[in-house]
């Protein structure tokens, strides 16, 4: 019955410590903006990308920088791949819960036929931007940094 | 006799309909500025940054965005096989014709023994620049954007 | 004897002649700035990395540009394999004595288990920055320009 108790106990207090988090995160102001270009279709790179990312999230820099993915073309492959890939998801979860959002290209999407409920690992409409590469470009023109992995 | 004159109406529109389009997209102010980085000698990724550069010209933002593709290293091959492949010769003519202006690397050319006229395709003294890392930093501190596809 | 008196003045002579080049790098204003971002294990990326860098510095702009490259992941082998390549040293070497600096990721050190003087050439802790994607990043926010070779 303890055992429940304490179960019960972090059931409820996982989702207060990630609500927790995210105000520490509102209350730290982000004065840096970086765009992640993620175009490559090799899951290698890929997977580099998003360790490249976690590494951002961890420095010293991390609290103060807001971090964007902008996945196109072969890139496309990272989320269609975390369908079926538990640790895949796990990294993609894990820098999401620190604010990272994915923007996906929607040139792409139609391009290879894909299904942003279907076929892509947890995506939703707001996620979609008209064109991953404009996309790229104008976050610079906003005076966002630029990182290809 | 009909058909003739139909096609010569065609011959002469022609030109016509490219000046008209040359003169709207003069008349939108290009705000954006940025510059494809492609200098790698694999085709397939040669033939995904035109394609990326096609897209980024249908964008919302297209209208606005001035792009050049800075030509270095293995990326020359992007103008030398261009000489005997149509297709891509066609991917090359319609991002010019829609404003995209290309830059050659001149280390580039005279590392790899290249001549201008006889071994790119369409390409001008006018479109050299001296050396194409140069000029992709440079245009940054003009304030354009880079993408490296 | 007098063999012996050339070489001392030659041994004598050499660090004054970096000196005075370093003097002179420091009288031109170095208005434009620029961060390598080298990522990728493979040689031949790594050595047309440098390539570039040493075409920067001798490009027109090269006078009036400092110059970093940046090295985490996979481009630490650029370090680790210029202990044994004595062509890797010269190049580096190269673009040192032209005031490129080269900083390295401390993560990509610890998740690679290298030391920094047993395992890399010629690096000292002062050039060990904490993350290099988050140094890549920094720079660009302090208006340095990208180039991913």
């Amino acid at each position: 019955m303890k055992k429940m108790l304490t179960m019960l106990a972090l059931v409820i207090a996982a989702p207060l410590a990630l609500q927790s988090n995210a105000v520490l995160a509102a209350d730290t102001e982000k004065t840096k903006k970086v765009v992640y270009h993620v175009n490559k279709a090799d899951m290698n790179t890929i997977k580099a990308g998003l360790r490249n990312v976690t590494n951002h999230i961890n420095s010293p820099s991390g609290p103060e920088t807001q971090i964007e993915i902008a996945v196109h073309g072969g890139g496309i492959n990272m989320l269609t791949e975390a369908r079926n890939d538990p640790q895949l998801q796990a990294a993609i979860d894990n820098v999401k819960a620190n604010g990272v959002e994915i923007k996906v290209c929607a040139n792409t999407l139609r391009g290879k036929n894909l299904d942003v409920k279907e076929d892509l690992y947890d995506t939703q409409e707001s996620d979609i931007v008209p064109s991953g590469v404009a996309h790229v470009a104008d976050r610079q023109m906003e005076g966002w940094a630029y990182i290809h992995p």
